[in-house]
């Protein structure tokens, strides 16, 4: 490959300069960055390359929080659930908080702002009785129900930002201050957050772009009473809530919000509950706002003639770069870790800004760089990972974080970045912003459509879970697939009806929960339209517990279109006749292990003979496909991430849209390989997507096979 | 042992009048029976037995039958789901359904006793929207919404009684008349019922005993287009529906039940629905109706001096042995199939009759007795099953069925039953009808409650299914346990609370099934009454998915008594913190291999660090316990039977009742082996369950401990 530069961010750090320009030199580098616990110094700031400078808007700033504190972030917490054993019952509603986190809020009427519900009925206690002792944070309900379940929802004030918590208590930093958040919804805080910009940007003349992190609200993050996380969502609005956005919220909408319309029993709206009408409008509510002030935070940027840029985490809350406000707030840029394919694509898909960046891993820091290990494996799983990704989409700079001192000890990682950023500006160029063959359109379907796009089945930012690794393996397959990859919500299908162009309609996830859909599949709209989309040649891939809700005598609410069901247990009286696997099938043609379903999903059976078997064990199915009209219905018990696994989509896909004759086209049969070509610069490339060389049959876009052998990790660019 | 005799039935046959002789003598018989397919000659019958001849009421007289059409029985059936494509749809409803055994009813008005129903939207279609082509059994469907599931829910007259038809097709029996099921409830049928038994009575004087097999209606079981089985509950009332039963219960009940009552979605109410109000109304119904009428003919057989038995089984629906209407029929006794334990006492439990008789396995049927095979392997396997229930509470004698010149072709079978009838004379005699000990009281607790004792999780009568052996484990473990066992139903709760006397509540079963009780749990007043209960010291032990229904944040309603939940996806961003299981704990003291869930139950995590964590593989719970006031909740994630898992029931119940100190009172040290007593007749009996010796130490009644070593499968009476 022939040395290039750029499109590389580095840290730097003080009394590095000569290291930090042969590091330069050595990656291509054009830009250097601070990082947690660092700051570039003068003699590195006068590199010839772009400073980037993190900035936090709404913390970081106790000398005013302080002289603030009703200004403070608050949130709504729900007290553990305390069984009352007599009429009368204490709950003493901060156990199990972390009172250096978090405060109850006594300067707002509590009586308007909390709610004290019966969990056993449901029903909400009138606030005659009940009482709060402050001095020992108790609320007392007097003519309680003996043995029901009682929990307060009660307003706190947040004292710690939960980030800047979290690496304090983590790396011991003893007497340095808790960093007080504070919501620049208030007044002073919203002028104190511009006036601050603006000197700042005066006594920083040298920073070309303000790496915002980020701007107003934390996801939600919770601390115990022993100051371990609680309650973690990273799409969260909790932090978000405050008496005063409440209250503008009603004159806005003309209604209030509940306290339980942000408990919501407990589960806080996380990504994975069917949102409520009174949910979807408070986020539509706190993005206008974030939006609205974020932009007149950039635009000071811009008036400096400096560029903005988004760090995609922590107080990231309202953004949703999805979202119909985001393009307001007038961004240049977006940075966010890059965790594998799915999580590169949530990154570079991103409308609305002038470039995105993706912070590869590993962090250089001392959990990784250490003597005796080899950074090198982690930097290669995650390069690979999210190569494939780069493929179909890539940002448009990669960086990195942390001590560039300790990478620097560590010659062959060095070596191998330097191979990744040539390769990623080999990748990028030869891209050249042109759009890459995709063989189908297909649409993931659940209650977040566009608006959380990549999103799905997440957490915390790219955790594994025991319950949702089945399913984000869908996506992690997907960010690198040669097809075209939309997100579309239910409300968009009934507002719009399905795009005329998709080709297959995938749903999946757990039964009743956002990504599934839940209640949302009793709208026989709904059903209907997707049933139509179907007969006339559309495919369905329905994963785990897709369509999933329990009305009239079905489980699966397009199990007419996937010729299977799931066994609740109320038709064990129904024979079940099919159980036997067919010995050959598109879905299986190239597989040679045995399927791994992750999770997998249980009871499930075929309705028909017309069912098509595909994988039967266990006295369950776990593959199945189905005609319906023109189309197909696919099932598949999970779906956790592999090379095998993406291909036994891929082959999913094409089979329900019916067009399984036309997947060899920009093909390699090995599934460890995959061909992405790009017809608007003539230019295609294999992709051997292992460390170990591989041979495969390649098929160019016309079905012609030739037989090529790839080194390990090795990709081969043609011309058409 | 001494020879006995007594206690016992044979079949036998025509030509076999010595070796019946023998037979008797070797077994110590005193009955005997014809079988299906047989008849007793004279020279039988004149032997010094009791005469036991097979009855049927409501078919094989085909002569009556043919002339009375009108008086067949009827049913509702379900059509297939036809998906509408356009405006117009045609339902073909009899497709599916077996053509010799069913027949539309176009006598009564369909517009009138039919439903068409959008499965879609779960409305019913206007009948000025259908009509029928009575030619082609098709209904059209006219203004019907485009890609909406419809059904027919249409009223049939059944042709041919099930039992007989499965043996007539599985016999292949050919020119065979198919015997037509008419309804006593008709004026017609009901005159022959009684007209017919009189003249029988009289043209069979050496009958002792008729043995209705049974009464008036069939279980729900319905074939296929190919004769083969389509839909089979053997609690189903399908069979007891006729227009005239329809109009009877509007006029008494001052409502009409609509067809959807009676086929439900196309579950038809089976045995694990939670049944509705309506459907409960009917089943009263129904049951008043059987027990007035099978009063009459056993009143007849006793006028004439002979004793009504009853078959339990086959046109057994409406009886409901443990039925409040049931002692009124005035039935002699009961003879029902014995699967194992718990099959055994569900015939030995049964109240209101003088005495009650088990047919035991294998049927001297070709499929066992076969040259090459070896019958005692069933039947040891079968005996020993049993004989754990039979020391709690024997039938009160044994039998066997089908060709006993069969089975004696088999000496070692012969030695063997003459083994088991002495063995079981010997029980039945050491017990002599005296109350075992039970050193606890526990209820299971369910929709049906005692109306089904011993009867939860059966779909078919005591055969296998992948999603029931997983609890019926819990019936059969407790069949034979030293522990009292009641039934008891939420309705039971609600109307007369809990029991005082009761230990223990135990709750199992898939989640929204009629066993673990769906929405029932929704009741704020059960669900206090149990809390309320354990809170003062009473156990609660729940199995799979106990008080299962997602409500007010919680999936399990009772995971405060349990201190686990089942995580449904919802709460994953709340943190698990408790994933260690205790090293030791009472639940697994004598456990030395791996426990076996059967099908398992996922997902469940530990609520507080009160939970005890029993066992904890896959990252999940599988067994807990968890302190709740002075009583404790224990959870397990699957039972299916074993000699291990019934050790470990027994002690979940102790545990959670506080009584753990207690347990080892009357108990034998060896999972393999149980101890009887019998306090009012100083007796008791160590026994091995297991076919190879055993060492066990066995405690007496005051927790005495002395060391025992028994042959295989033998028991060891003592005197106290």
């Amino acid at each position: 490959m022939p040395k290039t530069t750029g499109r590389v961010t580095l840290p730097s750090e003080g009394n590095f300069l000569n290291e930090t320009k042969e590091m330069m030199a050595r990656w291509g580098a054009d830009a250097l960055r601070d990082s947690d616990g660092t700051k570039l110094p003068e003699d590195i700031k006068a590199l010839d390359a772009k400073i980037y400078t993190t900035y936090f808007v709404a913390r970081g700033h106790n000398e005013f929080a302080r002289k603030h504190m009703e200004e403070c972030q608050q949130m709504y917490l729900m007290s553990r659930r305390v069984t009352a054993v007599e009429e009368t019952v204490d709950i003493p509603f901060m156990e199990g908080y972390f009172e250096q986190q978090v405060m109850p809020d006594y300067v707002h009427d509590c009586k308007k702002w909390w709610e004290v519900i019966d969990r056993t009925s449901g029903e909400i206690v009138a606030v005659k009785d009940w009482d709060i002792d402050e001095t020992s944070h108790t609320v007392t309900i007097k003519n309680a129900s003996p043995f029901h379940e009682y929990t307060v929802s009660f307003l706190v004030f947040a004292l710690w930002d939960p980030t800047q918590m979290y690496n304090h208590i983590t790396n011991n930093w003893g007497e340095k201050p808790h960093e007080i958040p504070f919501d620049v919804r208030q007044p002073a805080s919203g002028q104190f957050a511009k006036d601050y910009l603006i000197q700042w940007l005066k006594e920083n003349p040298r920073t070309d772009v303000v790496r915002f992190t980020t701007f107003f609200y934390h996801f939600t993050l919770v601390f115990n009473q022993n100051a371990k996380e609680k309650f973690v969502d990273w799409f969260g609005y909790g932090a978000t809530v405050s008496v005063k956005a409440l209250e503008e919220f009603e004159e806005e909408y003309g209604y209030a919000l509940r306290p339980e319309d942000i408990v919501d029993n407990g589960y806080y709206h996380s990504t994975f509950r069917v949102p409520s009408k009174q949910y979807l409008d408070y986020m539509d509510f706190i993005q206008r706002f974030v939006a609205r002030k974020a932009k007149e935070l950039v635009d000071l940027v811009h008036e400096e003639g400096r560029e903005a840029m988004m760090f995609l985490g922590d107080n990231w809350i309202g953004t949703e770069p999805y979202g119909p406000y985001f393009p307001e707030i007038g961004l240049d840029a977006v940075v966010g870790s890059v965790g594998g394919g799915a999580t590169l694509r949530l990154i570079s898909d991103i409308p609305g800004v002038k470039y995105t960046e993706g912070r590869f891993l590993p962090y250089f820091f001392p959990d990784t760089f250490y003597e005796g290990n080899d950074p090198c494996i982690e930097a290669r799983e995650n390069w690979l990972g999210a190569r494939r990704a780069l493929m179909r989409k890539p940002v448009d700079r990669i960086g990195y974080g942390g001590y560039l001192s300790l990478a620097y000890k560590f010659p062959e990682f060095v070596d191998y970045i330097e191979k990744v950023a040539d390769e990623f500006r080999e990748i990028y160029d030869s891209i050249a912003g042109s759009r890459p063959y995709c063989g189908l359109k297909v649409a993931i379907l659940n209650c977040w459509g566009k608006l959380r796009s990549w999103q799905a089945f997440m957490v915390a930012h790219a955790l594994w879970y025991k319950q949702t690794y089945s399913y984000f393996g869908i996506l992690e397959s997907l960010s690198g697939a040669s097809v075209d990859v939309i997100f579309l919500s239910f409300e968009d299908i009934r507002k719009g009806g399905i795009p005329e162009d998709i080709d297959v309609i995938v749903n999946a996830g757990a039964a009743g929960s956002a990504f599934s859909g839940g209640e949302e599949w009793l709208d026989s709209n709904l059903v209907s339209a997707i049933r139509q989309f179907v007969y006339r040649g559309g495919g369905f891939v329905g994963i785990g517990e897709p369509s999933a809700v329990h009305s009239g005598g079905r489980f699966f609410q397009l199990s007419d279109i996937l010729g299977i069901d799931k066994e609740l247990g109320f038709s064990l009286s129904t024979d079940k006749y099919f159980t036997k696997e067919m010995d050959h099938h598109f879905l299986k043609e190239d597989r040679h292990r045995s399927f791994d379903f992750g999770e997998s999903m249980g009871n499930i059976y075929a309705l028909s003979q017309d069912t098509e078997i595909i994988e039967f064990s266990n006295g369950e199915i776990h593959i199945s496909a189905h005609p319906y009209g023109k189309g197909r219905g696919v099932y598949l018990a999970g779906l956790p991430y592999s090379y095998e696994n993406t291909r036994l989509l891929l082959r999913s896909l094409y089979y329900s849209a019916g067009k399984e004759t036309q997947m060899k086209r920009w093909f390699a049969d090995n599934p460890l390989c995959e061909v992405h070509a790009y017809p608007e610069t003539k230019k295609y490339a294999i992709v051997n997507n292992s460390s170990e060389a591989q041979n495969t049959v390649v098929y160019d876009g016309e079905g012609n096979s030739s037989h090529i052998c790839l080194e390990g990790s090795q990709i081969l660019w043609r011309q058409m």
